[in-house]
């Protein structure tokens, strides 16, 4: 027997007529009930979007068959249960976002459940284990970095992850590791994209005399810093702050930037256009 | 013959299985394609709103009596063709919102034809003027209230607007005025609402010694600064704001506040539930 | 031999010609090198604020009576070196404020030592534990107010704290519990005060319609949810959001709130004028 | 005999010991009542910043040189009385910028008396005329740039300003023209800089998807859009707003951006410190 529950679908194609009642056509004859509904036409590309939540006794294969048989072939197409994801958080040095998650997800916050938590450094090895979690400490020194990242993505696919966050980790990814995570790696950026790019943001922001401060969660794609952005927010500053007080400014909005963006992506309410995110919010 | 164009539909109603997709299939099937769709379902009333931007060529009287055969009897509907509106501008004495608005205006970004401005002071007449607007004074001095508000209503109905904007009008509307324009009317409060109702907010947030000053803009109702809010701002202050630089900064942001609340009601984007607005933006 | 380090001096007194003059002249000839300086004077009120911070190999009890010599005698002095404050925390059952704080003690960043978490409940003892920290829980149930209440501050004043922070504590304090610490609880209003006084603020403004969710951190004084304002911020919200969303994102809001207040105060930058503060950033 | 009036006192020097004391001194001795007083020292470069307001009977030559006696070789040193700047504007075609200080000059709102308004199309000159000022159209079609410029300048400096106001002018302006009127001409940037440098920001923004869009006012120096920054502020967009609605809500920052730079600028508030501004508000 099925269950009676939530369901989450999400479809992009090319754009045409009908395509809402098509979609909304085989969900009513299957008895689902329409809770939330979005859908975006992207009128440069001719490209269609609609994210869907509903409920019902549903049959995700059934229901997939029949939708594709109302769509263009060239559709792409995701049915799931809202659940909570599994994920591994990589990080380095700092302590504020990845403090910032171990917390909500110690309170039933985050609507993920973190398997593990990867570094190349062991300083933030307490941090993790007040929270019971495993922390592994990949060590980058001496090591070439093709090795180096091998162990880390060994360690890391052991937990088969749904989703890695870079919780500040300071370490680039080459393609191969990215290839391994298509659209399922998110990033905070230290800054206010497309700003600042590279090292030592906050320095660069500095010595620009900036007045705000910004940071950008991303999904990460081969082009460093590049990647759709998912979220932005920003915090004002002045002349009173050093590049250091920048820094601890910063860290307060890059920690609630990535908190918002993970919640928006847990939740599928996140698509991607190209370099471009819709977000169903 | 009909012209081939951009339509937009708002419809809401108790919520019921397959709504859109029986409103889509009646667009579907009239030839409509759509442009922009947006729905949400109000969980605790158990009430259904959807806005549908569409092109094509379409009867409307027709498209009504089809939609109306797939809908529920109380649902209420709206069909209607992006139009610039026709509006009358209430003020006092104060100039930022009324000058804002008249420049807008002036250069095709109000999306509105400001028929008149009517007053019950003279002293922005002159800057009515420049922009070549009719500019009415109608004193309330040594008036009964219900005589004075008659004249303006008079003078406002001679114009027959569809939307009032009340741009810093400091008299307070009787019901007999209100009902005439039943979420017709928006007025941009000095004030971020609830907080500062009534007299003198500035003086009041400067009393209460706030780090941030905000404005909001409503639909008007019989409860006075108590109607559905459309969009709300802030902007920081600190203690070296007297009242009077309260006020100064405050004004930036009401302007701002109110012709974002106009540009979302003239777009027919606003959709109103009990003292709540939907904004479809 | 006197120590060679950083100091602050506050002085606040009826404003009269020559304040800075004279003051900076007793810190001149006392050898002090001043490295930031803020003088704010209360036009309304004629009254003189000034924060100087300094370095120098001083005795601070000569320099007291030398500044006594040049100043009003109703003058309010205040000379002391940068220090981490030691400070109790007061929470209830919401972990995200206490949680933050938490975090930015164990990695260095608060500038307050936490010398214990009291408690009305037990539910927030367990992440206390994570970081080691004394947690006491004093259950209000089937006690009278003043009964519970002389309980807690006997906790409290155990540890001779120099701030009491009330990190989501969902208890009134009296009087003279109050007066105990006068201008030394913080407390974090989960409301943009003065709008949403009282209990179900995020209910309250869920009902209202609100465009914006604020938070309020403010020194507690007799007058409940009415002490001097340190510290405001706001996040944008809409029709989607539940209540249960507006509190959520409120919460966000809060800690981000309360961290930044906490850190003026410990920093020694804020000043109490009547009702108002002034904040020296 | 002299006037008993308000004063503002500039300085910057080399930091050393006393200099508050000793500049306070002189102001007490020519019986000055200290106002408003900001100090800042750039720590990095041992530099030294002061605002002072203050009123009192005072003769400026000999108030210069009693404080150039106590101050060191080096000291830049300026003396003024609050007073509405002479300005010019430039623009182009872009109404917004221009519209909104036309309408706060004319209601006393600017601080500054504007001259004239230069362009070097005719698009503006009927929203000028609206406000009965001065409108010189200097076209630029089928001229050398040098010869162009030169025409231009020649307009402004016929008007003799303290300060240019680029409100959308879409020319580079030579080092030439630039250091005709150092530190005294504001430009507003259609973005949150450093990001988006060069033509088409908005275009930019839109191709990289964010979700925050700013706008900055700088003063101009000969390294194009890096001058030293005076405001900047943000606006959130979303994947529905196209290139156009960008920019479209990118006009409402720019606007407040600059009045707010210039009422800064005007009330001498801004000192500049390499590339970087010292702000005392």
């Amino acid at each position: 027997m099925k269950k009676m529950d939530r369901h989450i679908l999400l479809i992009d194609c090319p754009d045409a007529k009908g395509l809402v009642y098509r979609i909304t056509g085989v969900l009513y004859e299957a008895g689902a009930n329409i809770v939330a509904n979005g859908e975006f036409v992207d009128g440069r590309l001719g490209h269609f979007f609609m994210r869907t939540e509903f409920s019902g006794d549903c049959d995700h294969q059934d229901l997939q068959l029949r939708l594709e048989a109302v769509l263009p072939a060239a559709a792409r197409l995701q049915l799931s249960r809202p659940r909570r994801k599994k994920i591994v958080l990589l990080a380095t040095r700092e302590h504020h976002c990845l403090g910032d998650l171990l917390l909500r997800h110690a309170h039933g916050e985050l609507d993920a459940a973190i398997a593990a938590v990867v570094s190349n450094r062991p300083d933030l090895g307490e941090l993790v284990r007040r929270f019971e979690l495993p922390f592994h400490c990949v060590p980058h020194q001496d090591k070439p970095r093709q090795e180096h990242e091998a162990e880390v993505m060994a360690q890391v696919a052991a937990y088969e992850p749904e989703y890695l966050v870079l919780a500040k980790y300071m370490r680039i990814l080459t393609p191969h590791f990215i290839d391994a995570y298509p659209r399922r790696i998110v990033n905070i950026h230290h800054s206010f994209l497309p700003a600042f790019i590279g090292a030592n943001p906050y320095r660069q922001a500095f010595e620009r005399g900036v007045k705000i401060i910004g940071a950008t969660a991303h999904f990460v794609t081969d082009d460093l810093d590049e990647g759709p952005i998912i979220a932005q927010s920003v915090i004002p500053v002045d002349h009173t702050h050093s590049a250091a007080a920048m820094t601890q400014a910063g860290r307060d909005v890059e920690k609630v930037v990535l908190a918002r963006a993970l919640q928006l992506v847990f939740e599928e309410r996140v698509m991607v256009s190209g370099n471009r995110t819709i977000v169903f919010d």
